[in-house]
């Protein structure tokens, strides 16, 4: 079960919005959709956790508070299950028909919370979100990076991951990082405090560069 | 995350029951329960999945016909959560205390029926499989083993596993099997049609052999 290099669509471009909670990654979804629609393609905008009918089971039941403690395994292993759910029932037959997939989260969202920001051994948790998904990894990730304390200062209520420690946060955003620093090919980084038109306008100009 | 020889624990005994649907499992884990506790013996008896919290909702999940179909890597990450869950809040705390832990189904089950009785490749489900559960391994799996269309017959009302076929089952069958024969020295594998109070006392016998 090692960890290749990783299996990108060669039908429909798939997009992936990361980063801390609070950065502004479903407005720039939902701003790059409406964009590419205007242009004529075919976008699905999709999300993780919870956009399939088990998913939604299993993110109320990751992020519900009254869930309390629950062991870093089990916690991982229910993101992986709800990511293999997506990825075969809703992203991979998307791109198998060419359509643009973008999602709002994504497997390094896993990565950083429950690899970096967890007790977790991060080569074995990879190599088991890379099984769940069966490796398919997004032409680009866009990462909106924010400092967590700004991020989270945009929230009144907080799930039971938002309510984890800055500590943890701030691992996760470090986490994040390493990986769009491992893999600039694939990533583009930006600072979530800038203007958010000027945000969409760099967005754009990335993705323009991978369509067909 | 290559799969190794496996943990055992040096304070309590971990036994474990496996086998098909109907073939008595339940009731000889609690006769085998009651016979120890007889004897003074702190003994633990639980099951998977569902002996947890969580694993609650995950058992809904995964049993409920409603759930309908899952992909097969979700099915069998569900189980390896409520695993995972299982043996860090509640089977390895119990056997570091001395106690004798008996649990009604274990990573064989999801071996035989996500591994054997889908197609998912079985080293890499092993792989994930060991993970969620540290490796920890029963010191004694007894097996019951019975021919699926015997089994099934017990049974009026069907949950989403016991409602596959029997090919299915036929295969699990098969698994539980070339899991025991793989490696002996940790089984017993007995014909489930036997006389109920002749299979626990040939248990009993085995277990006997085991308690310091």
């Amino acid at each position: 079960m090692a960890t290749g290099q990783g299996v990108y669509s060669d039908a429909g471009l798939f997009l992936c919005f990361e980063g801390g909670e609070g950065a502004g990654k479903s407005t720039q979804a939902a701003l790059l959709n409406d964009w590419l629609v205007a242009r004529g393609h075919d976008v699905l905008l999709t999300f993780e956790p919870g956009d399939t009918h088990v998913g939604r089971d299993i993110r109320r039941i990751v992020l519900d508070p009254a869930t309390g403690h629950l062991a870093d395994r089990t916690e991982a292993l229910l993101y992986a299950a709800d990511k293999a759910e997506h990825v075969e029932k809703v992203v991979a037959p998307a791109l198998a028909q060419g359509t643009v997939v973008i999602t709002d989260r994504y497997v390094d969202s896993s990565l950083a919370y429950q690899g970096t920001g967890r007790a977790i051994d991060a080569a074995e948790l990879e190599s088991v979100l890379r099984w769940a998904t069966g490796d398919l990894r997004p032409h680009l990730t866009v990462l909106l990076d924010v400092e967590p304390s700004a991020g989270l200062a945009r929230f009144d209520e907080r799930d039971r991951i938002e309510a984890e420690g800055l500590d943890f946060h701030r691992r996760a955003r470090e986490g994040f990082l390493a990986l769009a620093a491992a893999n600039p090919d694939h990533y583009l980084v930006l600072d979530a405090r800038d203007d958010r038109d000027a945000l969409a306008a760099q967005i754009r100009e990335r993705v323009e560069g991978l369509l067909r």
